[in-house]
C-alpha cells in the first residue's frame, strides 16, 4: 500500500447517502472520490475525501491540449462475501501503456490498488448485489502544468470516481460501416484509452444515430477495407461455426472483455481466430450465411449481439442469428466475474481486508 | 455586446499586478479572466472576475472524452493608440467550424467579442509595446456535463485567458519527416484546433528532439507521401521563385496567418500557388536547388525559417537560403499586425472603446 490518508468527512458523507432506484450506467456517482497529485518529480500523499468538484488552473493542459487518459473497471459485489475485481491490474497495464504513448507519468501499482481497493471498499453499501449490475470504477490521469505553449505536462493528478451501475443494454445493436472517417490515425493513438479518441468519434455517432442506427463500425486507417471496432467495444464474427476477431495492430483498444471473452470460447472449445478481417467477407458472409452471428464486447456492456450492418449508401445486412453464441458468453463471463461459478482463469480478485481498515 | 458582469475585485487585482521582466511565450498570465457558462439551453450572464482556478466536476466530459476547442490571436499595442486585434473573427469562424467538428456548442460572436476586447481592454497597462511582443489571447471552449457514459456534453464553459509574450523564437527550424505516424485520422479532426490533435502529436515531437530537431514535418494519412504542417504551424517553399503551400484538404489546420502570407505573398507580386506538394519532390527540390528556401507560419512565431529537413532515415537536406522571403514576409506582417504600416486588407481592428467604460 502507498501512502494516502482518508478525510474525516468521508463516513458521515457515505452515512447520508443513499442509491437512487434507477442507476443507469456511469449516472449515480457515489460521494466520495480518490486522488493523488505528481508533482515536483515524485507523487503526493494521496486522498481519499467526499466527492466534490476539482479545481484546476484555467491553462492546465488537460483543457488544451486533452492529455488525458483514463479506464473503466467493475467491482462486483453479488453474493455474500467482499467485493471482487476482475482482472484489476490489466487495466493498470493498459493505463500505463496509455499514459506512455501520451507522454505523461507512470501510474505506480500501488497507488492505484489502493485507489480502486479504497473507493469499492467504502462504497460497499452502495455496490448493488443483484447480477448484471457492479460499481464501475474510472480511473483517470489529466495533465495539470499551467502553460499556454504546447508541449508535456510535468504535473498529474490521478484519480478513481465510481459508478454505481446496471450493465449497459446496449440492446440488438444495428450499425452502420463508416467510410468517410477513420476513428484512428496511422501510428495515432487508437490503441490509447485517451480522451481525443473519444472526441474524433463523436460527430460520426451522431451522424449514424440520426440515420436510425446505435453506433459506427470503424475501419482501418490505412486502406480502410478492415475492421477495427465499433466506438469502444471490440468485435466478433461467427464465420463456419470459428469465432473470429480483428488482430491487435495498435490501431484500436485492446479490451479486457475482448481477451477474456477469447480465452472463455477456446474453452469451450471454440475455434478462434484473430486476424485482419475485410468488412467486404462480412457483408457476403452474411448473405451467404457463412457469417451466422455477430457481437461486440466491453467492459460496460460485456457481450452485445449485433442485428443489422448497414453500409454508407444505405444498403443493409441482417445476421442470422442475435445473441446465442453472445449470450452464452455473456453469461459465462458475468458467472465469472460476480464469482457464483468457478474462476479457472484467476481472473478475480477480492478487495484486500485492511481497505476496511479505517472504517 | 452581451450579458455580461465586471467582478469588482478586478480591478484591484490589476493595480496590484507587475509584468515580470521575462516573458517569454505562454508563461505570463494577465490576472483576470473572462468566463461564459452554457446551461439549461442558454448562454448564462458572463463574468470578467481575476484569474484563478475553475472548479470541474471529476467526471466532466472534458477530463475524459477531450471536449475541447481552442484558438490563440494577438491583441498589439505599438505606438501609442487603443490595442487592436489582428482579423479576430478569422479566429472566431474557425473555433465555431472547430466546435462543430466535435459536437460543441456553437459561441455567439457577441460572447466572443466581450471576451478578446474585456481581456485586452482591462490588460491594456500591461501590453508590451515593443515591435515583436504582444498580448496572446486564448479563447477556449469545453463540455462540463458530469456523465462517465460516452456522448455529447449539454454544457459547456467557454473562456478567454491572455499573456503578455513576446514573440515565439522558433529560430532557424531543422525539422525530420515523421514517417511512421499520422497526425490526422482521414476524415479526423485535423482541421479541428481541438487537444487531441495536439495530445497525439506529443509523442513524435519528443522524439524528433531526441534526436536533435525541432519539430516533426506531418505527411498526409492516406498515402504518407504529401506534406500537411508541422505541429502547429504551416508550410510553404519557394520553388523556382513560386511560393507554395499545401492545399487545405481538411486534414490540417487552416491557419489564418498562413492565409494572410498568401495574400501578402501575392501582393508583393510572387505567383502563390496551393497545391498537394509531394515531400520527395521537396527533399529533390532542395538538392537541385530549385528549392531554395522554406519556412513554417503561425500566430505564435508568425513566420520561421526552415534551414533543415531531416528524413526518418537520418539524411539531411540543408537549404540554400535561410530567413529571406520568410524574414520579408514576416516584418511586413508584423508591421500590418502591429499597425506601423498601411493596412490595405483591412486586417486590423481597434478594441471598441465602449469596453473601456467602467474602468
Amino acid at each position: 500500500m502507498g501512502n494516502y490518508q482518508i478525510s474525516s468527512d468521508v463516513l458521515p458523507t457515505l452515512a447520508d447517502f443513499s442509491l437512487p432506484e434507477e442507476l443507469g450506467f456511469g449516472e449515480v456517482k457515489v460521494p466520495i472520490m480518490y486522488r493523488a497529485d505528481f508533482a515536483n518529480g515524485e507523487w503526493q500523499t494521496a486522498e481519499l475525501t467526499p466527492y466534490g468538484n476539482i479545481e484546476l488552473d484555467p491553462a492546465a493542459k488537460v483543457l488544451h491540449y486533452a492529455q488525458e487518459v483514463f479506464e473503466g473497471l467493475k467491482a462486483y459485489k453479488v453474493g455474500d462475501g467482499r467485493p471482487n475485481f476482475f482482472r484489476p491490474l490489466e487495466n493498470l497495464k493498459r493505463m500505463n501503456r496509455s499514459a506512455e504513448r501520451m507522454c505523461m507519468i507512470e501510474i505506480p501499482e500501488d497507488i492505484y490498488m489502493d485507489g480502486i481497493s479504497l473507493m469499492t471498499a467504502y462504497s460497499e453499501p452502495f455496490i448493488p448485489n443483484g447480477s448484471g449490475k457492479s460499481l464501475y470504477l474510472r480511473p483517470f490521469l489529466i495533465g495539470t502544468r499551467s502553460n499556454l505553449g504546447m508541449g508535456v505536462s510535468d504535473t498529474f493528478t490521478f484519480m478513481v470516481i465510481a459508478s454505481p451501475s446496471t450493465i449497459y443494454h446496449a440492446g440488438h445493436m444495428k450499425i452502420q460501416i463508416e467510410r468517410e472517417a477513420c476513428r484512428a490515425a496511422r501510428g495515432g493513438t487508437g490503441a490509447a484509452k485517451t480522451g481525443g479518441n473519444y472526441a474524433a468519434a463523436l460527430q460520426s455517432a451522431q451522424n449514424v444515430q440520426r440515420r436510425g442506427y446505435d453506433q459506427s463500425l470503424w475501419l482501418d486507417p490505412v486502406e480502410m477495407k478492415y475492421i477495427e471496432e465499433l466506438s469502444g467495444m471490440n468485435f466478433f464474427i461467427l464465420q463456419n461455426g470459428e469465432l473470429h476477431t480483428p488482430v491487435l495492430n495498435g490501431s484500436f483498444l485492446a479490451g479486457i472483455t475482448r481477451d477474456s471473452i477469447l480465452a472463455l470460447a477456446r474453452h469451450q472449445g471454440l475455434t478462434v481466430i484473430e486476424r485482419d478481417i475485410p468488412i467486404q467477407e462480412v457483408l457476403t458472409g452474411i448473405q451467404s450465411s457463412a457469417v451466422s452471428e455477430i457481437f461486440a464486447c466491453g467492459t460496460a456492456a460485456i457481450v452485445s449481439p449485433v442485428s443489422l450492418i448497414a453500409d454508407a449508401d444505405g444498403t443493409t445486412y441482417e445476421v442470422q442469428k442475435v445473441d446465442e453464441l453472445a449470450a452464452t458468453l455473456r453469461q459465462s463471463l458475468l458467472a465469472i466475474q460476480e464469482r457464483r461459478e468457478a474462476d479457472p482463469y484467476l481472473w478475480t480478485a477480492e478487495v484486500d481486508g485492511s481497505y476496511y481498515s479505517e472504517k
